[in-house]
């Protein structure tokens, strides 16, 4: 396929819209970079994520319209878990000359609804060719200055709450793995697929919780709690003891053609959720709702001032909770 | 080897000194993103760049050292074609576990270096696992509203302008394949070597020619005159029309051990050069020093209105000018 570096980038640029005013986007596509026209008061969230096949999505598994989505959600998760706005991204694609066509259509497809939904227009990028599919995307968001809400806030005393239900990616992802193709119909029904194949970041809930200063501390959950929470834990200086009984885990009715499964393990240290980890102060916390458009916001434990994590088991017991979420220099 | 994420995110930021308020970074590495405090007045410069051995490099034949230097400095070139400073960067890196150890010491050694040098510090990035090297820069620069220099205002009648000898990278590059081993000393010595192993972004030359209004447009030459001088005319909707006697090719002093070399095509189609291509309206072209700084800037043709490409021969015979610089996608 004769498919030059021109070529591809009018099919880059072909579909998005040009350059609104409201996205901050000043210059996109086309010169040497992007310009972008920040916001008096603002500060600028710069993030970037690697997705690479047989790392971050599997090219025979994940159809190419979810690998375009799900690249700009988990990065777009970043900005969310400061507590700020997404604003525009750059795309880097590494892709075989085969995949120029058809593939890169329906990943197009993906990505732009993904840019539409979380308002994050493509400003900029590079492309080249690959053996391997390779993705990287930076994404660039605005927090008004002095309301990013770090991982550091943390204080002894401090309740921790998760959104939504965890491990539905990774019960997604085992689903998946186990099915040899991906019916369209299964696809649209399946919740638990959906968290897999089509996540949705929390920037909303993220930007409510910075914007009234609920959340002493913030991350979103991508290696999985048992990964993620050490990391909260580090940046503050603290620990943490959470119990096993409040994890908003997966529900058995999720099972659906899936193998047997343990719900509390896959709360624990399935990865790819993009639901956010968060503290709040005890006095604060009577201001949380339940529930925040439609996603459960579930209290878990207590930030303690000892650094050690604890969990508490169904049976009562008190652990040490033990890491086994995903590092992908460790497995 | 069994070096976690979190290890490799130490190393990665502890030779770093702490964010430094005039870089902007309020927030730099260990957080879910950095946070970025832009100035009042300036518009933010996005790029990003793809470093993939095999592709951009050797694995083999580019000492880390270089690599770290190189990745950073051909993003950083595309902030200077804009006629911006640099102002912090983010690290995508992909590697092998094998090769968290001595290659990531010399690496990051020769990125810290670029990084001082360009006055562009680590803000944060992504790590994982991979087989084959793989490396993402995202630059952010600033340039003050308005002055950011474009591909697309040049005008029939402006002067063609390029910085530098073209063609030297290449060289390098050539040499370089024919050597078993890189001398340390005869790498220093050799300045066609350096220009492929440390290339210098023209930061000051784009920084000086934006802000005094000397360029109507601007680009780097990363893949090579003939084809990137087309990708200006098309953004400006123009042609031009180049001398070959007038382009600053490489010497032939610069051979020493390589084979022989038809200069012309080097400066014409060798990629990596990372100099300025500008125009200049005719009457300002007398503003315009022939060196800035110690780095020469030759005026090697005319822009036209008709759109086509015109190369004037040694031989004083006027050809259509071939595209033959590098496209991942048409090699």
């Amino acid at each position: 396929m004769k498919t030059s570096e021109a070529d591809l980038i009018r099919k880059l640029s072909g579909g998005a819209s040009a350059p609104q005013p409201q996205s901050g986007v000043v210059l996109g596509i086309g010169d040497d970079a992007a310009l972008f026209a920040p916001r008096r008061g603002y500060q600028t969230i710069l993030t970037c994520d690697w997705f690479l096949e047989g790392t971050h999505f599997l090219r025979d598994k994940h159809p190419a319209d979810s690998v375009g989505w799900k690249c700009l959600a988990r990065a777009v998760s970043d900005v969310a878990a400061m507590g700020g706005e997404p604003r525009c991204f750059l795309l880097s694609l590494a892709i075989p000359g085969t995949y120029t066509g058809r593939w890169l259509n329906e990943f197009l497809g993906g990505l732009r609804r993904a840019a539409r939904k979380f308002r994050c227009p493509l400003a900029g990028g590079d492309t080249t060719r690959r053996r391997e599919i390779g993705i990287n995307i930076t994404a660039i968001g605005e927090v008004r200055s002095g309301w990013a809400t770090l991982r550091s806030g943390a204080r002894a005393g401090d309740i921790i709450f998760v959104s939504g239900r965890l491990g539905e990616a990774e019960l997604g992802l085992r689903l998946l793995r186990s099915t040899d193709r991906v019916n369209k119909r299964f696809k649209k029904k399946d919740g638990v697929l959906k968290k897999d194949l089509y996540p949705e970041p929390r920037v909303a809930l993220g930007q409510w919780l910075a914007k009234h200063r609920l959340a002493s501390a913030m991350m979103d959950l991508s290696d999985g709690l048992s990964a993620d929470l050490p990391r909260l834990c580090a940046a503050s200086g603290v620990g943490a003891r959470i119990e096993a009984a409040k994890i908003p885990a997966v529900r058995a009715t999720a099972q659906r053609g899936a193998k047997p499964f343990n719900a509390l393990n896959l709360a624990l240290d399935g990865g790819d959720d993009y639901e956010l980890l968060f503290t709040v102060r005890p006095r604060k916390a009577r201001s949380l709702p339940r529930v925040f458009q439609g996603i459960p916001l579930t209290a878990i434990g207590r930030i303690t001032s000892t650094r050690s994590l604890r969990l508490i088991q169904l049976s009562g017991r008190e652990e040490p909770l033990r890491a086994g979420g995903w590092d992908p220099f460790r497995t």
